[in-house]
């Protein structure tokens, strides 16, 4: 077979190259050259993301211009990769925009951090239900006696001896970790035979599983504050490994405290950026482990390492980690096969696992860390979920909430301590961005919120670090919901989403491009942080809609099911990537939210993280989480009678039947 | 620093090449090129081993000619490579003599192997003693119903439910190990459902280990033979680490059967053949890594995946491994720092271990696999005399007995029932073919018996392998026993181990060199398998001598310290590489062992190996094995007063008393 060189420029400098058999995708040659491009559909040519531009060097095999490049930008060399197949030695430039979400860490300032007082609240409800210090985790200062020729006894026997005498376990009841083992010897000697050890008790058995030399003054702690906490003794994580982002927060297993906050990319994003592209990627030869090892080796062990240093403490000082995912994402983080979740009849390998080892995942974390996954509930709802209905404490509450939880896809759980049902829609990744020409999620240079001025159409944007001098660089799920809604009640979209208002101003904000697909631009490319205009297109809106119907559609669905009418939700707790700007008034009027009063929504953060935070902190909270994750019924939509009506129906501004969101306010 | 670049020409076509600075040794220099040129003695010049030629290139530093390098083979350009300072580009030819003991590995041929006896005698005492049968491990057969839209419920959920059924276990004490459920939802399918799982139960809990397609039959399985043993289906494995030889048994846990037998050197050797020297180099930068791999990556798990192959298993059928091994190599094989067993107070790590998992040890075998230490007492008496002392089952006899250990050292053990005490002497590893200029291990080739016409002065050699055509190689132990035991009954050597008797024939055994050493030669060139003769020199009597003496004077003085005389010992049970060949009577002839009536003498061949078999096959083989060596007294021999003028008084053939050794038969 006839083999080419394809050399991709990545804009910023860096080249990489690669050899590859005629007739290959360039997404394919850029895969295996380690260029991360974007490709959210898996490389099926419907997002449009993976744009390159062919600088010289030769041709591929194409078809023509498209919706996603246009004649002009076709005629410069622009093509997406997926769609084109090497025919020669080719020289590729790759715009910075057509790079996956990075993998990128990002350590939180915990000063500023806007889950804070959500963290606050959790830790309240803790506190109230007397949940925490049950892990039988415990430092002990032990001062042993110098071997010498008379008293030649061994350094384990030694130590054990001792730490009997100090804690009234009988010998024969201590074990020593080979990593403790270890390191035993040169401390001993190293600290004048005076050691801290760290003790995990069950029941008689205690194990010593780690040593330091002892320190250096007796005296306790230093108070605590939330943003200058001494290093934990004894640490533990909370993991929530979203579809696109992996959170991992660093807790003092003693005091309760968030210690460090990190986030970094999930690395599997550049199999597809929704689960059902991963899991066709995870069955081909090696994939799974390519799939394990981007969100493990790639990702989840480099965050740890960083909050680790940020905290000052060596990872091996985590003794217990409590991990929330959805189903697939729990699959390929333990290396567990999860095709079938996809296939009739929808079988997951497990719902639920038991406590794994830090050995047996080598996180980098103490081997002998307790590691405590959230069950899942079905093939979509998972322990993201299970650990979300903790967090948000619904299933304590006499009355009936309904969580949502918007991430990558949509999930929603409706009860209360009675009973709690759970189902999951295919809302795709709108709320995060995804699937969206300029979406972007909540961070830095996101628009996060936005007013239209009904007689100019000039927008008010609001964006997220604009105190920083941050302009704009796309629209996050909070500012699509107000953007939307702007311009239907401005009467520049009509309730099919398409425009119908034209614009005639000397900068006109719609624009109609060859194909007759209308857009409106946010920002002009002068505006924008990146210097490209920010437009909302009927593509966008259309993709929205639809994730607004599968929202609306599955929450109507699911209260015809247990014959509950709207207005018996006493609270709606909103979760997920979306962001704390939020509209609620303007969700609702897009008819996204049923029509509450707004005093009973509630943004709640990341709750999937929240929940896996309580896990990590408490015994008696991680068998309330399996507990409760037992008690929910899963409801499967894509075959229940009646679902698809309600969500063509909800297809539209704001729905069929508009009478449903006329605001009160 | 100027560096120059030295190529190891290997006998046999090996060309090795590596840089390195001037005044580096020509053994530092082989070991960075890793060539493993024979080291016994650490590379301070006195064993002679690391023989090279320098065929080209330059000079080297060195003290001229020496009894290890004769004027006439120094004029040709041989070198000790210990000795020899490299100071220029240099070719090298290194003999094939000059490596070290491979890490070779065999394969015992189990229809022939010379332990059969001893082991099915170590077997009937397990069945007398009603050992065996309790490990909690067994296989169930278990068919399940295949899910449907009706009964989504995941592949783990329904495994534990109709194990559940079969067992009577409640399925909130049934857990499923992650190496079982990374293989669970392919092999369900593929064996439509139906799987043989692997259960280890530990009072009400019940872990499911592992799982295969089920049997295709459902009959019993065929009888047992011991030369045709069918693929256990629960394995084990019992692991002796010598300081030299590694030697490892599968074993069928379910029958008790050996499947398997195989040893190969221990890699460890190019660190010098005996542990002072391999604690010294641990105690380098990195160098506890180097010694556990060494024994580990290069010698261990190559040898399991041999084995395994032989028995037509994959290795993570091992759910069980024992392993006896002296303390250094106990220490190492964990990757645990020895240094200060040989500083004062000579103090180990540790002399017991709780049981390991074979993930922590990641040997190839199952995650789950247990694996057990056998417990040291000392410092240099270690978990292969404790498995020992079981296999021999002398702890179980009112009357007491002497174990002697003859492995690269010397361990002695005496008692019964009653007390037992146990004591380390430096023998050193001549009994194993070590410290003797043409010593080797009881395998083809080694003379292992010998008799000298005292006319003539003609030997008569014995010849392991001489069946198949073997001709002589070197002395092994047993042989080196026999000829000195011959030399001096015949008045060729005097009771300091001094030729005192001229050969005139015409062609003379005994000959002197040019430094006045004598030598005996046991096979002329032409006579041998490799060209060169085999003599026996003054050093090596001496070093043998010194050998014996200190072996018969650590159990005159341990009987002392018990106030025993010699004949109270009721049976000696003598272990290790010796070889069975060993005579007895020449033994006590040269005033090694007692004299004691031939019939009190046993040879147990790897008694190490036969103990780690009763660990892997029983649970209260291996408790007893820990509360055994619990309940040893341990004698440091080094500070006992009075042992050292035994030890010298023990140096002469037999003995400064030769009255102790009037043979009655």
């Amino acid at each position: 077979m006839v083999s080419f060189t394809v050399t991709f420029n990545i804009e910023g400098g860096e080249v990489r190259t690669v050899q590859i058999p005629g007739e290959t995708s360039l997404l394919e040659a850029a895969r295996k050259a380690d260029v991360a491009l974007d490709a959210p559909c898996g490389g099926n040519g419907t997002c449009g993301k993976c744009r390159v531009k062919i600088l010289s060097g030769g041709v591929v095999r194409d078809e023509g211009p498209s919706r996603h490049i246009r004649a002009a930008d076709y005629a410069q060399g622009f093509r997406l990769a997926c769609q084109s197949r090497v025919h020669s030695d080719l020289e590729i430039l790759v715009p910075a925009g057509a790079l996956a979400y990075q993998t990128r860490i990002k350590i939180a300032d915990l000063t500023v951090t806007r889950d804070r007082e959500i963290f606050a609240g959790l830790r309240k409800s803790l506190a109230e239900m007397e949940l925490g210090g049950d892990l039988g985790l415990s430092v002990v200062s032990a001062g042993l006696s110098a071997p010498d020729l008379g008293d030649a006894e061994a350094d384990r026997e030694r130590l054990i001896r001792q730490v009997a005498e100090l804690t009234g376990a009988a010998e024969g009841d201590i074990t020593v970790g080979l990593h403790a083992l270890r390191k035993l010897p040169a401390l001993l000697r190293e600290s004048n035979f005076t050691l801290d050890c760290v003790i995990r008790r069950r029941g008689e058995k205690l194990a010593i599983l780690n040593l330091y030399p002892a320190s250096h003054n007796g005296s306790s702690r230093a108070p605590l504050s939330f943003s200058d906490t001494p290093p934990p003794r004894l640490a533990g994580l909370a993991i929530d490994i979203g579809t696109t982002t992996v959170s991992i927060m660093l807790l003092d297993l003693e005091t309760g405290e968030m210690a460090a906050l990190g986030s970094a990319g999930n690395g599997q994003i550049r199999y597809g950026a929704d689960v059902i592209n991963r899991i066709i990627e995870s069955a081909r030869p090696g994939g799974l482990e390519r799939l394990r090892t981007a969100v493990t080796g790639e990702c989840i062990e480099p965050l740890i390492r960083r909050i680790c240093e940020r905290a000052g403490i060596s990872p091996d000082r985590i003794y217990r980690v409590a991990v929330a995912a959805n189903t697939t994402m729990t699959h390929f983080f333990l290396g567990v096969p999860g095709e079938h979740i996809r296939l009739e009849p929808y079988v997951p390998a497990f719902f639920h696992i038991d406590t794994l080892s830090g050995e047996s995942l080598g996180m980098g974390v103490h081997p002998g860390a307790e590691v405590l996954i959230a069950p899942g509930i079905g093939s979509y709802v998972g322990g993201d979920i299970t650990a979300g209905v903790f967090s948000s404490m619904i299933f304590r509450k006499a009355g009936p909430s309904l969580l949502i939880d918007l991430g990558t896809n949509g999930e929603l759980v409706f009860g209360g301590s009675d009973f709690l049902m759970a189902c999951a829609c295919s809302a795709g990744p709108a709320f995060e961005g995804g699937d969206i020409s300029c979406g972007m999620r909540a961070t830095d240079g996101a628009i996060e919120a936005v007013t239209v001025d009904p007689e100019t159409m000039i927008p008010a944007l609001s964006i997220v670090g604009a105190d920083q001098g941050w302009k704009a660089l796309g629209l996050c799920g909070s500012g699509l919901i107000d953007l939307i809604g702007e311009l239907f009640r401005c009467g520049i979209i009509n309730a099919k989403g398409k425009f119908i208002r034209e614009d005639p101003g000397p900068r006109p904000r719609v624009l109609h491009d060859e194909y007759g697909g209308g857009r409106y631009i946010a920002a002009f490319p002068g505006e924008s942080a990146s210097g490209a205009e920010i437009a909302l297109t009927e593509t966008d809106i259309d993709n929205f809609i639809r994730a607004k119907g599968a929202i609306f559609s599955a929450i109507k669905t699911m209260l015809a099911v247990v014959d509950y009418p709207v207005d018996a939700i006493e609270d709606v707790y909103v979760a997920g990537g979306i962001g704390s700007g939020i509209n609620m008034k303007n969700a609702i009027r897009i008819g996204m939210l049923p029509n509450l009063p707004l005093e009973r929504y509630h943004y709640i953060g990341n709750s999937s993280l929240m929940g896996a935070y309580a896990m990590a902190c408490s015994r008696e909270a991680a068998r309330l989480v399996n507990e409760t994750g037992r008690g929910i019924t899963y409801l499967e939509l894509s075959s229940h009678p009646g679902y698809m009506d309600e969500f063509v129906a909800a297809c539209f501004l704001p729905h069929t039947d508009s009478g449903l969101f006329v605001l009160s306010a």
